[in-house]
């Protein structure tokens, strides 16, 4: 089936334009002349893809307006601070971060507030233990261990605005944090940080953490990193820590390094049989 | 300047392609040929549009995310009535549908439950009523006159999940209650849905519903549909209702009729005086 013939002939260069033949026409977007090899696509798909894009951008306008009103404003921005949790933000609870070997320093820490609803919205193990008047519910104090005070913040902060300002060190704490009371899209936030973060340098690290962590896309990204280079793996440092502490880890690299060295074998031989 | 040149002769179609000739082109997204006066993109900007939209689906993608984590459960979900409105859910007031005029029938309205952090970052009205500790914020009751508990009920749903199954009646319903709120964005989301239903048949109700609601895109539209049909205007009994309730709102619409007059007049006068 034939279409989008002209009907009457429609040279719309002029006999000025030299260097035209009647291998070109001119692309309706760039304005640049183009020949059969580089033809794309025809004006009604054109427009239709057009159209399309502009439907997109509508849809994510509107997305962007839903997220703006169910957004809330934070706790935090309201400088409250534990004396006054039962002021103006109506919170009902106080998270504070607690550290069982005294890392956190000498000062005890600053409580954050916040609202039991929200903790329940976005956390099955908050919702389990808040529902289930557990000694936390019945205080109103959720302690959380070996965590800093401005992780925990930024934490209880992305509950209510699903944004956080991540550097590599914040994204590691949260996304064990997200792990550990099980929020998916923080978790799946750290992870896409990370992952555009991974280098050669912290292949290796970021394997181990990984796997510590369940952070699959991760896991993935740096293993590949690593099989890429296994001929600089051994002699680095944090290579030998890691026989050294989790040799099984350093088995599953060599594992899905021989697994992509015969994958590639067998594609070479099965390109070079053929006729 | 000129851009995409084959080097080489490159005509794709094979001899046999009869009707093909040096004027088509085979189009890379229906596969049809086009000739010269159908020309669209060339390949570089076809490729480029199609790496734009599959960003753009990554973005909706990455909203939707949002969206449905920043999404509450309503405390209406759980089917929490008054007696355990201080259950599991932590709500902390409630919301009645109340009506001065009896009009709401005999039976006592259902308290609605919420919380005040919701409603206070949703609308600044009931910011102002429940952190200024009105009588409101001590009765843990908001009392809403002139409106049907389910309309209430869907109002207190939209400040959870941002979304409202409408009818028009319902459209109407929650237009009103989001601008004494002050609930911007389901106005919007009620007024688009009105505009979606508008036809000749609801015109005159909807222009002056918009007018005393402040409802501008749905002025707009509705009164762009009456001045297109002015001459059957003055035979409709809403017409007739209007011109003796609000003659302003009457005067306006002439005085739109004018201005639209006025305006294809002149398009017309520059159009026949061009050589």
């Amino acid at each position: 089936m034939r279409g989008h013939r002209c009907t009457a002939s429609s040279r719309v260069e002029t006999e000025s334009d030299t260097d035209s033949d009647s291998e070109t026409m001119r692309c309706i977007s760039c304005k640049e002349y183009y020949g059969r090899c580089d033809a794309g696509t025809c004006k009604e798909c054109y427009e239709e893809a057009s159209e399309t894009e502009e439907e997109l951008k509508r849809e994510i306008d509107d997305l962007k307006a839903k997220v703006a009103f169910l957004r809330f404003w934070s706790p935090l921005d309201h400088h409250i601070t534990y004396r006054s949790s039962a002021g103006p933000c109506f919170t009902d609870v106080v998270l504070v971060a607690s550290s069982d070997d005294g890392l956190t320093g000498t000062a005890p820490s600053v409580p954050v507030p916040a609202h039991k609803a929200v903790l329940v919205s976005r956390s099955p193990v908050f919702k389990a233990m808040l529902e289930n008047e557990m000694e936390e519910s019945r205080s109103g104090t959720i302690k959380i261990s070996d965590v800093s005070y401005d992780a925990l913040r930024t934490f209880v902060n992305y509950f209510y605005t699903a944004e956080a300002c991540l550097d590599e060190q914040m994204a590691y704490d949260l996304l064990i944090l997200a792990e550990k009371y099980q929020v998916k899209h923080l978790k799946a936030y750290c992870e896409k940080f990370l992952v555009s973060k991974l280098n050669w340098e912290n292949s290796v690290v970021s394997y181990a953490f990984a796997h510590q962590h369940n952070a699959k896309h991760m896991l993935e990204a740096a293993l590949s990193l690593i099989t890429d280079n296994m001929d600089k793996l051994t002699k680095r440092e944090e290579y030998m820590e890691l026989v050294e502490k989790d040799p099984r880890l350093v088995v599953e690299i060599y594992e899905a390094y021989l697994s992509k060295q015969i994958n590639t074998a067998a594609h070479k031989d099965s390109s070079s049989t053929k006729p």
